[in-house]
């Protein structure tokens, strides 16, 4: 009987939940959802398979009872958690599997989790995650026939789908809200284009996009992730002409969103004055010159050379930007502001479908003839529980879940998906639950 | 017979040197150089006063034997050795000198040095320094009228003097070449305008500059410091609707500056990709959008909606930021790699002067009726060794070190050059070597 331990079971955890379940009571595994409102999930599951156990990450007596008790040990906690989960594997020889970005500490485990056998398997959601798999399955086709790779180029966004629609920023929030204020920020953007070494400061970003047209989906705004040059070795793509990777919006968006990074916005390194008594106009008036004659509008239009009825203004109005509404906020950081009036005008409705969308472009020289395939994925959420983010991210995992413990995924040691042997029955049966590529060669 | 230790004696203490020997010299006191190259000075001084110690801040029991023989401590090092002289000066009882900005961890040694009777007197040169002390002598000047003071704005530049001005930048390296690169980083500016605060970030503050003029030596366009809103309360100006503190360069400056800061190249934070094979002209292509079709400088002016034959892109063609010239660093930093090139662009040649100015503006309203009054300073280096900087940043602390010698400073802990005690004797005797204040009332 096969035991498996999932830490960290938010309402994004859901289909994941609902797919490790649906396994466990067929193979008669035991599946405990270890969480600190863990008992919330009792209303939906009362089967002997499913164990529920309210657990807080400080209690280290019941956090190593349950990795011992177990065959698979699941991380959806926040990231910086794992190091800690990932001892206590070590200590206890169990397998390890999570969806974030593989931090040093987890890197310097690579060895003894080598040496025990053990498999700690990262990057396992969307985006890191099916972006690997993905991309890594159209590379190794290209490469098996002896095609060269020139151009590799790469996508995702978490939207909102086209029926719920309904905002001129054509965006909502479904999910981390602080990431999506913050986004760009910590460091230059580096890619390589068609040979040439590229450089972006966070100030330019946004101003920076490229437009990419999804059949059946319309238009796509693109900008630029921080660094794509690393992906060159992680893709084995060594020699590539040109190396991007990017963030998906609707048209408008980043225009708008570039004036707020270039007043200076949405900063998070200070605290403002007085914010106690500021009302969102005055907000964006810290940012302008002192002119008394001028309105708010006129000086931000006037500063950034922007049409004062032009596209970015009318966002930045249908946002509340120029209202004297308060904040009601003490002692925050312009990003704080910005993130408290975006979490309202933002806001899921009911009903509301959230949407992800995944596109790779890769150019590549195949018998002298130059060719170039677009893959494209678009999921769309069910419903409020399974929504697109909590599909794609929850079910690479369940399925690698469920491989690991058929002792089909032969891999050791601190691991990406990037072997065909994990990445081809993850993308197969994620088929099943409608989460396929299209592909267009030309 | 008192005693003097200095700890730092590069070259640009060379005034402050030749005035504490001229001191030792008539006072008969012992005045020491501790310094790397120490000897150094010896072609310039063979006088019983003046001691000569080759010095690493390494050499724990030298520092501190040092200090231990001396009446009083000036450490003109590196700004974060100061902690180091100061824990010995504790130790040993002993008064200390610094031009340099409070540290926290020279602020902690407030409540010690108090109960010892020790005095560590800091920000004592130019700016931090002089400029204290002249802002004090008028604000104290205007409230003892019972002047309500409304505003304050002061700004200091580091130039080159009119002489010696041939550059269209009007600019050359008189200081720490990497602070000029980096100057504005670190955290957005603050300030408070007509009642109003007012925060520019890092990408706009070259954009925003205010032109001063001053009589006899032309026009100055300030750009803003970064956080003017601590100098309310510690030059007593609670209840001031306007306090600005700036830095002057000369026209057409900021707005070419503005220009590499825009576009990412004053970026420090990563080092870029096979700089020891890139040209200036690449380096400039990196911050741009691939286009075959189009030079760098079309690119550049386009991207940042500049005219191409404007000012800015004269100023940057005359740096040679479009030649195809080798810059020859390995493992640059975008700013590495501007500092190479300024450092060659902005050298002063033989015979060059430097110029300090300094200009407050203070508002008022006395007896109902409202009044300004500016107070410049203009002050030209004699030669290659008594430069304008070297006469601004030493003699202050020359004269203050008289002066605590000789019992006229009666302050105690770890201060600041904020009462007329300290500051009268040092701005009256400033006089005599040239460095003196022109106000304007009105």
């Amino acid at each position: 009987m096969k035991r498996i331990v999932l830490f960290g079971a938010g309402k994004s955890a859901y289909t994941l939940v609902s797919y490790l379940v649906k396994q466990a009571e067929e193979n008669a595994w035991v599946f405990t959802i270890a969480d600190l409102n863990a008992s919330a999930w009792a209303k939906l599951y009362k089967t002997p398979s499913v164990k529920l156990v309210d657990f807080n990450i400080e209690n280290e007596a019941l956090k190593n009872t349950l990795i011992e008790q177990s065959d698979l040990v699941i991380s959806m906690l926040p990231a910086r958690f794992h190091p800690q989960i990932a001892q206590s594997c070590l200590k206890f020889s169990k397998n390890l599997i999570t969806p974030s970005y593989v931090s040093p500490e987890m890197k310097a485990m690579d060895e003894e989790a080598r040496s025990k056998g053990l498999l700690f398997l990262n990057e396992l959601g969307l985006d890191p995650g099916i972006d690997h798999m993905s991309a890594m399955k159209i590379i190794n086709r290209v490469k098996a026939e002896d095609g060269q790779i020139e151009g590799f180029e790469s996508f995702t966004g978490g939207l909102i789908a086209p029926e719920s629609d309904n905002n001129p920023w054509h965006y909502k929030l479904t999910w981390n809200p602080r990431n999506v204020i913050l986004a760009g920020q910590g460091g230059a953007v580096k890619f390589l284009h068609n040979g040439k070494y590229k450089y972006i400061p966070y100030n330019k970003l946004f101003d920076r996009t490229e437009m990419i047209h999804i059949d059946g989906y319309g238009d796509f705004e693109g900008y630029a992730n921080r660094d794509s040059l690393k992906y060159i070795d992680l893709y084995g793509l060594q020699g590539v002409k040109t190396m991007y990777r990017g963030t998906f919006r609707r048209p408008h968006f980043c225009k708008a969103w570039h004036i707020l990074v270039q007043i200076g916005a949405t900063d998070d390194s200070y605290v403002m004055e007085d914010s106690e008594n500021m009302s969102y106009r005055d907000f964006i008036n810290t940012f302008l010159k002192y002119r008394e004659s001028d309105s708010v509008e006129i000086k931000l239009a006037y500063y950034l050379g922007i049409d004062v009825d032009g596209d970015e203004m009318r966002l930045l109005a249908w946002a509340g930007l120029f209202e004297k509404k308060m904040i009601g906020l003490k002692m925050a950081t312009p990003a704080q502001i910005l993130q408290k009036l975006f979490e309202e005008k933002w806001a899921l409705e009911e009903g509301d479908k959230d949407m992800i969308v995944m596109r790779h472009l890769l150019n590549y020289t195949l018998n002298g003839t130059k060719k170039r395939i677009e893959s494209s994925m678009v999921v769309i959420g069910d419903d409020e529980n399974n929504t697109a983010m909590a599909k794609t991210v929850g079910l690479p995992i369940g399925i690698a879940a469920k491989h690991i413990l058929q002792g089909n995924i032969k891999a050791k040691g601190v691991c990406l998906p990037m072997e065909a042997n994990i990445y081809e029955p993850i993308l197969k049966e994620l088929e099943d639950y409608g989460i396929h590529f299209v592909e267009k060669e030309s």
